[in-house]
């Protein structure tokens, strides 16, 4: 890994992390040039190693989680490997970790204990419930929280089904939350000289997304579950194309009239529809949805990406990620990065959303297992060869 | 407004943030303690102190997007206003917005200028593209960014319908990333003393909550729709109680022996299925599910809450807003705050995710319409009485 030169140079972050909201924060951190060092289980490491996706028998979950990182392996049960976990919580910034709650105290690093060992450090955990919950105990699986938060309920329209998941944003938020909090504690390390201790509940961040949805039910007790079409806006929702659905939000007046300027149907033409409140009057609302839905029908959703952008209306094609992947969009930017995977060659994966006028930020493949054992255990806490040679025999590290 | 005595203390912020991106990362720059100026429309303000849920009449969208602010008014197109925004930008640390690309340009504060007048100050912009995308021009709402990014066709079930939004986490996605950034510039400019620019784009953050479904497709040319039960363990998805939907995760054979304690179907008591990958297998994955599914309708979703919660099993009810603000993990911590809302009194709002040791986070009301002209222009900017009423005399706050 190159010398780090990102605005979090100098800063070294531990991530105990597993699965992905607490390895996401230790990446970022990374992204930014924090030199992060992935603690994982000796023999084993994080599960992501071994579990989701696999092409050809190479695994990409874990590749996707713990770019920026270096690995180093720890036995957490040894005395041998505790007194090396010891000894980098000595050396390090930030701590961040997301076992389950108990786990580190058991372990005999708690944050009472780590903040004796290094009273500099931050650390952070991310749990389901957090301290001070009544569940504080219960798992937080991203699933598990979507469930329970209510965002289960109300990511459906109104007749369709529930599903488990789509993409993993309840674990993503729970890490940036957590990045974000790091980065304060830092600021505030700057003229205290102390660290202090986080703990992100994934449960509060789902209540923050929530929004509106809160103080709209604790007022009203109504639950404004999406749908296909906008109850504020006429015409706005996703219509049918000649090819699949497309996104149209043409609900302001001024968006409307643009809409008109491609769409010859006398019926949306009425000088009286001008008006947005006149449609949204329930004897027009579903006639004016049907009659754009007929238009936008005679063509495709790549010919109303181009219209929309042309007109200046809000919509497009309801893209499949086959679309993504073969859309210029994808390859601007940091969007996407190609790194190395062994056995695969180059992978596109997510690139970042952090994106600064003078900022070099640095993309470096995630790290095989233990792979900076020696760097980490000689160069940074000074063990001999013979040393680290013995605790390989040992199976400490 | 108390004194600010967060992280951010003696960090000034602009926000001419519309909507919720960019006033969600002012608030939650608020939330750590900086003094957030949110400069608005004379006359009018941002949009959402007039649009999305009300109740009697009352707004609360505004409100939920803007706690822990000041409130100025500028009349942006007038001189004398540009004029206050240009003393504003001098005594500030950072500005964010999330006009349409050109906007700031076109009013004569594009970065190239903003940091003329105020080399220290870190400009954030958040967008739907990015600067440098093809479609850098193209508007970036929420249920747009998800049309466009391939999430709205993943986040349904390989069956069911497509919705337009439920949460808008896209959205409270970008304003997290924006918050990231604007931390790690100022950890910058605590060495470099300058301040930068950061421009965050809707798209990047879309594709990186993709994670591991970009790396997985670019390699296989496969989408892995979720649906209601899990491909890679069995039992685990959604099943029917007996009043609604529960939650199971209990595919790993540690966790499948521990729900075996609460079911008798002799079927799923078969030692073959002790096996995870057993269980997976065609001739028996929908059997088991079956199975389960029976036992699972026997009870309430309130019985499986407490009963996955006694034998540690991940799982439990999906629960709706109802459930949601009848539970006590609601009121723990700060997961929700109460704030007051004139015409309403005290509203039950989401708090913050942000939870320290060492640091008490406080929150004030979002504040009216220029409720802050003479604390901030008076005050900050130290015009005369007459100066300022002469300004709302003419129209430019």
């Amino acid at each position: 890994m190159s010398a780090n030169i990102g605005p979090l140079a100098g800063i070294r972050v531990l991530d105990l992390g597993r699965h992905i909201s607490c390895p996401t924060c230790g990446m970022t951190l990374g992204d930014l040039g924090a030199e992060v060092i992935k603690v994982e289980k000796t023999g084993w490491g994080d599960d992501t190693r071994h579990s989701g996706e696999h092409v050809n028998g190479v695994n990409l979950y874990y590749p996707t989680e713990n770019r920026n990182k270096k690995s180093v392996t720890i036995n957490f049960r040894s005395e041998a490997g505790k007194e090396l976990l010891r000894k980098l919580i000595e050396t390090s910034d930030v701590l961040i970790e997301n076992f389950r709650p108990g786990t580190m105290e058991k372990m005999g690093f708690g944050w009472e204990e780590v903040h004796r060992i290094n009273p500099q450090l931050i650390m952070a955990s991310i749990n389901g419930y957090g301290e001070g919950s009544p569940y504080y105990l219960r798992p937080g699986f991203d699933s598990i929280m979507a469930a329970s938060s209510g965002i289960m309920d109300i990511n459906r329209s109104e007749a369709g089904p529930r599903i488990t998941g789509g993409i993993w944003f309840i674990d993503i938020m729970a890490g940036m939350w957590t990045t974000i909090a790091v980065l304060a504690a830092l600021r505030r390390r700057d003229t205290s000289g102390k660290g202090q201790y986080i703990d992100t509940a994934m449960y509060d961040s789902c209540l923050f997304s929530l929004n509106t949805f809160i103080p709209f039910f604790d007022q009203s007790g109504i639950i404004t579950r999406n749908s296909t079409k906008n109850a504020y806006d006429c015409p706005a929702g996703l219509f049918k194309s000649k090819d699949g659905l497309v996104i149209c939000l043409a609900g302001q007046d001024g968006l409307f009239n643009r809409l008109l300027t491609v769409m010859d149907d006398p019926f949306l033409h009425d000088p009286k529809f001008k008006d947005h409140d006149t449609r949204l009057m329930p004897e027009y609302y579903d006639l004016i949805n049907a009659a754009v839905e007929r238009e936008i029908q005679k063509k495709t959703g790549d010919e109303w990406d181009e219209i929309f952008d042309q007109i200046g209306v809000p919509g497009g094609k309801i893209k499949d990620l086959g679309d993504v992947m073969r859309s210029p969009a994808t390859y601007a930017r940091n969007a996407t990065v190609k790194l190395e995977v062994p056995g695969l060659g180059l992978v596109t994966f997510p690139g970042t959303p952090l994106h600064f006028s003078d900022e070099e930020l640095q993309f470096t493949p995630a790290p095989d297992l233990g792979e900076h054992n020696e760097e980490v255990y000689g160069g940074l806490l000074g063990l001999s060869e013979e040393e680290i040679q013995h605790l390989k025999d040992a199976g400490d590290i």
